[in-house]
């Protein structure tokens, strides 16, 4: 029986590959120059029926990778590529030809529609790229997820994924470490897709923590309906979590913010008072370190005074702002984190790491695995060696993808100091946007920054001298055609919303570390020359 | 100011960057030739301060992609690597320098320490990896990962991920196709981080079915208590979920399966009608087409016709199964899939896709929307353009990574025929092992193999004339000592666990396409000459 698993239907247009070859010998006439091989290969060339690899698959990796990297080049340059070749929705599906058959296509098709992927894609790396709160990739921990690919293993034994584990048990400590965490007390932890699962693993935790009956009886055996503190600026993982875990979104009780977007902690002191007045069980305060639009840091000191005195978990929310504390210069900002009973910290934000790369840290040990386990005999045996170091029942996946290891690459290429300076630059950077805001005429801050966003107003000439209501809503519609307006050009992109009684307007956010002082006078100029005949 | 936030604390040793240089001419003068070089350039040589990629950018990646193509070489053979080298945890910690320091690591450690983590990890893309249920990656599909991974994007918004947005819902209405719904009846479905996390989406659609007050009220305001399904050899994402969601793991009613694991739909009528006569609320059955350790297929059709009865929501777990789908000659086994409401399906598993890739597919459209929208405005303006692509409201995540483009790649480069042949490929494996074991003195099987998972014992001769008890007894403690010992030579790697009253066996699981005639005789020989003496 030969391995022909992956031969193909067609006759074969090469010499190269025969399903009833088993050695490499044939394969090596096979000669790695012009893309015109690759049109007469296939998938089949790639290996013999063995599953030997043959040249071919050196030939076609290596395709790959020079595309990859003229990819990378063009991206870092502020000439060479758009940040996006806007494309609409019904334009791209008539330029990209989608539809799988029965038949399989070349190798040199593949190459081409990596390329026609690449060219209708956004460019999160280009240096004109705000738009998100993750931006340019780390190129070495990009490497570090090419392996982890490659390597294919998942996380919830020793067994299948040695180094990963270890690595993911040292990371964590360190990173519970940065938070100011006594190293001396085992903590837990995990990485997960994304900080709202994270959140949600902290809502788990607070649940199982408070309410432990939850896991084996459900939430009914409680007896009181369990709520839930965030701020009114919060992100709306808390609401979504409380759907998901059965405590619906009205038992998630918004807590005022000031005029620098942080939570007003008297108002939450007041708010779990009357929730408790009210019959309920307060359990869970979600504070945020860098809110989604503003930036903001809530402050923790006075919000962990809060939850002490009424006997609440607090967690902190610190996707976003917690990569912050790996600057002796920043971490201020996040004081009293430490008094957090759990953090989210998404090192795929500010840290550059390719998506998905988020934890859940949590200062005690044994909360995870309480809520969590329940030791399925057939992946957790414990007559198998080494389980003492298997994370499985900690989650709540099964197979569990391997997030630390491109982190783990890329600060050890980096060092401790190179990621600060990193840091330091990009608030350095919102520091001098906000600068050039204030003194140019036609720009107005919306809030004075504390992350690295930056939020503003572009009031065109036009309606600079309206009355307060007809101004608001004229401006409302501005952000909205000047957006549309970049994404066009494909000049550049930066978000927008609404909040509270705010119109519309700009969050610029900076984590990409190629940014210059051009590029930030480039962000002011472009706007205005979008915006000023509106 | 420069774009200095990648620059090391310490004095460059390479002419190769300079932090007040923003052109890229002195960069070309580095050779990218022998491994010393990188030794002498750090991360900061990567790009020019404005982000610009130079020529040790090259170097570095062409460097890596050398190491990966050999590691693949050597993988893929079964005398140049071992599945594993094994190594304790503790020597693992002395041999790995972990720790990372306030200061940069040069390139070329960087491209060590990739060298050694591929050392100590395991091989799961090696022809004698059969530990879990996925083996040896598609290498095609590596390459459209790797591709995800540099361009680094999320599937919350049609404006950051075009192509990415409409190829996933253009692979969810295929897969529903496969599935064999209605294509005209618009559907939904999500790719979500893994099998565990799909089987809770069906589980929240199907509570916000029935109960859509659950999601702003609470699991409280149903007033009854809501109660779940699922057979006793099912997957225990279902116990998982019911914990998160605040069901409580006791309200999961496990359902009696036969002596080929499949769910009896007698007990299952049964156990619902107890159930509803004590006043709970079943709206849950999770069936399951390919249990984790048997392979079961479980009666879809009878298993409808209870669900629609009662009134209650089905799900098919097809994690594993659902690949079967591919192929016209096993489908058969996923007879009836067509009448449930939501199906699980992982090409990560079968289909050789790298992790993670999973599917959660409902029959109908909306009640992922329904179950999780927020709309939070800061990210889904609908003053922008093209939001009706987006699909942030509909997951329980805000970022998520893109894990459609490797599955779609590797589809388009085998088609519809390449893949039917592997599946079909890897159940005539399993149906080959069944037939060498029937024949080999020693070996049992545990259950006839319906998926590609073959469960076996292997008796060694000094129990083969032991009385039931003492054989029972006995045997639980053979296949662990055999675990071990393949685990210390590398050989291969299998997995085993109890199962009901069954002792610890064996369970090889098939869908590596490379596996050989030769590797399935392997197979057996290794585990007796592991096994012979005990």
């Amino acid at each position: 029986m030969a391995g022909d698993g992956d031969s193909s239907p067609l006759p074969s247009s090469s010499s190269s590959s025969s399903s009833n070859n088993t050695t490499t010998t044939t394969t090596t006439t096979v000669t790695p120059s012009s893309k015109t091989d690759l049109n007469a290969l296939f998938h089949r060339d790639l290996t013999l029926p063995d599953g030997t690899v043959t040249d071919v698959m050196t030939h076609f990796i290596s395709r790959i990778t020079t595309l990859f990297t003229d990819y990378m080049r063009e991206t870092s340059s502020r000439e060479d590529a758009k940040v996006v070749n806007y494309i609409a929705p019904k334009d791209l599906l008539a330029a990209f030809d989608m539809r799988i058959t029965d038949e399989p296509e070349s190798l040199g098709k593949i190459v081409e529609y990596c390329e026609t992927t690449l060219q209708h894609g956004v460019r999160t790396s280009h240096p004109r790229f705000y738009n998100q709160l993750f931006a340019r990739i780390d190129p070495v921990a990009m490497v570090g997820e090419w392996l982890t690919t490659m390597v294919n293993t998942s996380m919830y034994t020793y067994e299948v994924a040695p180094v990963f584990i270890l690595m993911e048990a040292y990371m964590l400590e360190r990173m519970r470490e940065f938070i100011g965490w006594d190293v001396n007390v085992p903590g837990d932890g995990l990485f997960s897709p994304g900080g709202s699962i994270s959140n949600m693993y902290a809502m788990q935790a607070a649940r199982h923590y408070h309410f432990p009956q939850t896991k084996e009886h459900g939430l009914l055996a409680i007896g009181k309906i369990p709520v839930v503190f965030t701020s009114s600026h919060s992100h709306y993982s808390i609401k979504k979590g409380a759907a998901l875990m059965g405590l619906g979104m009205r038992h998630v009780i918004a807590v005022d913010v000031d005029r620098r977007g942080k939570m007003i902690p008297a108002d939450l002191d007041a708010k779990i008072q009357l929730a408790k007045d009210d019959g309920l069980a307060p359990f869970f305060v979600n504070a945020t370190a860098g809110t989604t639009v503003v930036g903001a840091f809530d402050p923790f000191e006075e919000i962990a005074a809060v939850c002490k005195k009424h006997g609440v978990w607090m967690h902190v929310d610190a996707a976003w702002g917690g990569s912050a504390l790996v600057s002796s210069k920043q971490r201020e900002l996040l004081r009293g984190v430490e008094l957090a009973d759990s953090v989210t910290w998404n090192p795929h934000k500010m840290m550059g790491i390719p998506l998905q790369c988020s934890a859940i840290l949590i200062r005690t040990s044994g909360l995870l695995s309480g809520c969590n386990a329940t030791n399925a005999q057939y992946l957790f045996q414990k007559d198998k060696i080494n389980t003492e170091y298997d994370t499985g029942d900690k989650a709540i996946q099964c197979g569990r993808k391997v997030d630390v290891f491109k982190l783990w690459l890329a600060w050890k290429a980096k060092g401790d100091k190179g990621y600060e300076r990193q840091i330091d630059y990009a608030f350095a950077n919102s520091r001098r946007l906000a600068e050039l805001i204030r003194a140019r005429p036609g720009f107005e801050l919306v809030y004075e920054p504390e992350c690295t966003n930056v939020c503003f107003w572009y009031v065109p000439p036009s309606l600079r001298h309206l009355d307060h209501t007809e101004r608001r809503e004229a401006l409302h519609r501005v952000a909205p055609v000047i957006k549309a307006g970049m994404q066009y050009r494909g000049s550049m992109m930066i978000g927008y919303q609404p909040l509270d009684d705010f119109p519309n307007f700009f969050r610029m956010v900076f984590s990409n570390p190629a940014v210059t002082e051009e590029d930030i006078q480039f962000i002011l100029d472009e706007i205005e020359n979008l915006g000023h005949a509106l």
